[in-house]
């Protein structure tokens, strides 16, 4: 039998959905590379319609996406992209969402609620996504919800190398805004060079109904400046909360880091009035101008996808971009 | 061995999204039962939360949701709604949507489109949905997307022996407003007593580039009057330009019959101005008290939802709510 | 660690059922290969023997059959094939069926029927295959049955070309057999320089019980050369039916355009009595020379099947060769 | 809220394939119960079409079809009828194949060989079989090819209580008739009350190439009756000539007892002339009045397999009719 | 069509796995019934074989299993005994693991670690269990990991309640022995009638290599007397060590509460001299004899199962067991 | 677009479990290349713990484990190898079980028995398996229970050559110990030159409770060097006995063969002195130095694994390693 062959080589196809091109593009940049063009609309009944303008056949393609408001939207527009991409036979569909969509519902905390963070997962694999990239989940396992390899990236160095530069003078605290994130603020206090730790946390009676719940600190913070952690901000009550009764309980100044500016609502006022030295997030989330603020400070995630992307691409290792952690 | 036997019995149970509240209670009502009490609100980033008050452990859910603008959201709401009776450990779950989300992207048009109304089966199956339940769907394939039963239901009965009524002296002809559905306006015509058919289409030259592209009507509609039909009606452009070139070419009277009623943008503004004796719909999608207009009847599908699901409950038959067809 | 490393290309590899050879080596030929050498043989009682001898190990194999009677035994060669390759550790595995096999039961036009259509797509994906690749599917929404690629190819191009250059100086109209191919003669208009459409249809009275069904044209068709356009040829009832209305309601000529010549029983003689002037189709399907007519002309589909395998093997454009379409 | 809840029942339902009526009729009699009225017919070019005329929603179905030839028509109407049952809302489906097909391929004998039997139970799932039954399946292991209950049904009480009947002042050794049913054959030496074993078996020396094969008896056969069994008798050859070798060795005398007689081409004259005193077959698969001998007995399995569909509908125990097997 | 109908009734089973009799005994006593009768025994090569002497066809069954040393075996056992209940028409299969293994694996910690804990969730479905219940996981995202159902059930009420009445007279703190678990222990010090909290931790310095790691108490505990909670106790090192840091820091007394007793190695010994004043575990797995120890209280999981086991059975709430959690 | 080409090539690593490090390595050597560096081991609980110290993304992955007691812990250390894999990104993961676990409860024999060899394949299906590479199957359909690629290779090329050596001067028997394995002894008579076949079987007579079951051999066996293989020796108690009944019968002399020596208890003492010349198998298990003994040959399978791992690697063919077989 005659056979015809053929010498192989991959191609890496970077294809972004509407909800932050800004970031798509320095993505792109960053890998010396333009996005593939996308013809992208709503229907007025608000359907979307999504068609790449060139052939995606055998191609590594990986699809960016980041989810502000309206989040269901591009979620879908994300699914409906790997369903198009996935019928025009791409070769492999890897899903870029550097913040995790419903990353929050990640458990039943009461009975009969949805774990939407599996569901999306879920949603994910049915429409023909291969693998998944992403950063700072809320928690570490929802890698396990995704049947497949998931490439967890870390805002951490990014942040923690940043304000190390800025609190070189100071006693440095490092502080969870409430008792789910002492693990993670246990983390940043390695990096910070062994900082001490606290936590604010709520006090509630269970066994006298009707009791008021109120807010207090564990651990050492008097005159020091806290190093306040979350992996996101949405409206920002719990975080600036936290500043004043840090304030109030003596700390010396508040830094607030976080990796997604989610800010929704009152978000970008509150931090800014909440008597914060600084704020410091990523932009794995778009931020408008009308919610920037002044002691705002936007460090881009690009660097670290990118980078993510090429070792995933050229079979390297993301691991290794992170001492080990993934 | 001792065993623990009971008897057994089922329970329905009807729960609905926040999309067509107003829809969810009628059929509710047809059925002699009341919607299962959940709470549903948004986060502010848009993210949906769902829970119901009640247990469902056991029960026939039928999880109703109606996809009006915004489509996505509703669509989401939905998957997480089924997502959260599945591990609630519903026995059953019936998702009823009376319009089908995305069912006019059931085909690649062109190379590299999505195949979004198979997407949203598969992001049903997905999220755990067991069975279908659904209205005139854009074409009678999409009940092959899903892998598992479809319960299609049909509003022309209803549509058309409403129409009938009020063309009772005149002479009929059915209208296509283009070639795609000529075989639906064929089943309206029997329903009508035989009547003659008519399209519209688009002539176009490819052989001759820029050559303009014109509409004309095939078939007898002098003097007669029109039945204009379709599945849907989203911005009315064509549906109202079908009117007008029916008018021009002779007809004597244009009633429009559709069964969703989208209206998106300028629809109801397009529709009171067409110069169609009367537009019929139903009410498979919320029509708000602003795109009303004076010749508008919204006949109420509850009705036929609420006895197709009680046939499923009791295990009858809903083929034979229409006659053999399904 | 040591690593073994090793260049990699991709060989293409095309293999047959028994179905239809000279379709086969035809498409073979223009791809520069020889098929697959395979033993395939029936038992006794009728179970289906497969083997390659030679390894397929690591290759991308194009399956083709095509599906003429007995239908069945064909279609579970090919499931047998695919097992055997999957089980062969192909690399990649596209089922090429010229002529999609129950493509007309793609809808439960009544109750308790089957989707024949979309099972085959789940029979195939059971087997194993990963990638599907028809002609002129019977409708469009086949597409979305199978959960993966499929490449549609069309005939129409190859049909219309020919034809215009026999109607060169006719007045054309485009007609439909019945009131479900009207947006496909629409299609055909517009290639054949934006010619009129007409459409035969039966007409029938629901409200009046065993009042006799009769069939009438919709469209100018007096004095002009018909083009009478399907997807198959059956038993040509249908088609033979519609050349004597046509020509009863003074069409000048009839010449019937289909992609597959299906041709069972009566087909053949039907056609050469038709009156039709001319009847061309393609060669998706074999058509025994028992079965052959004077004024038969058959165009051979290999060319497009070739091409079209060829750009999935080098990852080029299928959409390409049909200007977007696909 | 207000609940509707509904007393349960489930019902029986046996439908049955075009290819076996009269065993489905004595399955149904045994129940007390009819068989489903279901339309099914052929189109021209061999494609399938079935219907139920009756509602099969939440009933518990179980599809009976045999295999005779031409057995892929059989198993294709087999499938299509399970997918329409599945998009009936049918509430279970247990494929009952009497005669397993394909169960002779059952491994790769060879490389590349495809795996047929486990194709065929993965068909039936993909179709959407909840359940199998068959009766005495080639191998026992194809019980694990399908994902899901199997009740595995033996003929040997019913074959063997009937022999032993007939042999009664025999001195009486069972044989198989090559060396993969010898532990068949032990089963059936101990229902017979301890009787010696013999096999036929070929020789052949891989070490000299071009060495003619020849066929010997190992055990004790001389002057005995001998019980010759198999599971299936196809062409007849390889049994035919087992009983020529056991008579020539000193055979007193042959009786063969098979459970599926699928009986191709030659086979009915070959075992007539045989010289076999008996031929024992069950009704699996129906045999024309052409292929009917004298000295042949066909034991009605029917008996068995309704007894088995009704412990399955009752919940009883299969598996307590064999005495612990199953 | 005569019809076959039956009443329907459903019917608990509980049967065991060999790793934990005394529980399931405890467990069905309090059902009110007898364990299902399994011969199980170990080849001599490790192999497990497990069978039924009772039909569980049609029954509703729920399968225990605890795993202690050797886990492996124990789940092996689990899985075997699923596939064979599931072979044996079982209607649904409840898979209950009071400690679910693998628990601590649930995410990446590092680049290339498997996630055992999601692994266990797909064995146990591969393996063919519909549901799953569980006591106390060890992070509340593993529900996430099982695609069905997961009733997960709370120690902490009993455990509370206990502790509660033996530190009636004295000034509490709850202690987590590390970052991890300070959400948890703020579940305890609500229970505790919103007693303060603390946590233990480590403190490294990631900038400062070779730098050793010491710990240290966040949080008042200084004369009061500590609750040390944790969900397992292993080989019992870190929570020995927190007790040791806690006096040595000034604490009154230390009780040691964790729903699962680990008890690996030397932890009896470690735990017996570590200078707590008690130590309260459940029995979710069993303690022997050789490592129970004076002031060890172990209180019973059984009532608490077995309810939630009614619950599931009855189609009753599990969630109301423990106040809207699950 | 600028697109990023990359030339391809692919990688073969070689990762081991614990269980049988000596093949590993043997295996490794053969084909010129080291191990995977791997960390494992085991809780104090049981749970095992696996991390590749090196990246896997994007190789073409072959894990090999063996089976000997404690088997259950190799499985699951097996199967969280391949979770760990499979989320670290490899391409391609064939696992390589020389002797398959469970493999001989592969069928229901008697009414609720799982099938465990079943099961093993859907757990390393369900754990992210692509392919299974094994030696001599307890049955060949146990290659039907993956629903992939299953490479069976086969140690009686490598045992006869051996033995053809060591008889070369006797006459020859080769013996089944059992009913079961006729057929295979049947392939090794060809290998060994056409010799003759016997087997030794049980009689029982099931018509007469009670009544004592005795043991016998046919075939021709009196004056001759028989050849007693098997698949695996367990216990030894079977092959033992049959040895004893052989010599008893007048045989010669007894050469024990087989492919997996198992050797669990007694087994190594009772072939020592049960009478073989000699006992010959290979190492598909370990073998530790105290199961050893003065007769026993152990051949090594490396060389064949190492072959077929260098076949599919290189895309050739396993099939022409063993003359057509696979």
């Amino acid at each position: 039998m005659d056979e015809i062959r053929l010498g192989t080589e991959k191609t890496l196809v970077i294809a972004s959905g509407r909800a932050h091109p800004e970031l798509a593009d320095e993505i792109a940049k960053e890998l010396g590379t333009e996005l593939l063009p996308i013809s992208a609309y709503d229907f007025a009944n608000g359907e979307i319609y999504v068609r790449s303008s060139e052939s995606v056949r055998g191609k590594d393609v990986f699809l960016l996406q980041s989810h502000p408001f309206p989040l269901n939207n591009w979620l879908m527009e994300q699914l409906i992209m790997i369903d198009s991409m996935k019928r025009a036979s791409a070769k492999r569909i890897t899903v870029v969402s550097p913040f995790y969509p419903y990353a929050r519902q990640d458990k039943k905390g009461r009975g009969r609620e949805p774990i939407s963070a599996r569901l999306v997962a879920d949603l994910y694999k049915a429409s023909g996504a291969d693998r998944i990239m992403s950063v700072d989940l809320h928690t570490d396992q929802i890698q396990g919800f995704f049947d497949g390899p998931v490439d967890h990236l870390f805002a951490i160095p990014l942040l923690a190398d940043y304000i190390r530069g800025t609190v070189a003078d100071d006693e440095v605290t490092v502080v969870s805004p409430d008792t789910g994130r002492v693990r993670v603020a246990e983390r940043w206090a390695e990096r910070l060079g062994g900082a001490p730790l606290a936590f604010v946390h709520k006090t509630r009676d269970l066994t006298q109904p009707n009791k008021a719940e109120s807010k207090q600190v564990v651990g050492e913070i008097e005159g020091r400046t806290c190093v306040l952690i979350d992996d996101m901000i949405d409206t920002g009550g719990t975080i600036a909360g936290a500043v004043k009764i840090l304030k109030d309980a003596g700390a010396k100044d508040v830094i607030i880091a976080a990796t997604h500016p989610v800010f929704s609502g009152p978000a970008a006022e509150r931090l800014a009035n909440s008597g914060a030295r600084e704020v410091v997030v990523t932009n794995t989330l778009p931020i408008p101008e009308e919610k920037r603020f002044e002691n705002l400070t936007v460090l881009s995630i690009a660097p670290i996808v990118a980078r993510a992307i090429k070792e995933v691409f050229t079979d390297g290792s993301v691991t290794s971009l992170f001492d080990g952690h993934a």
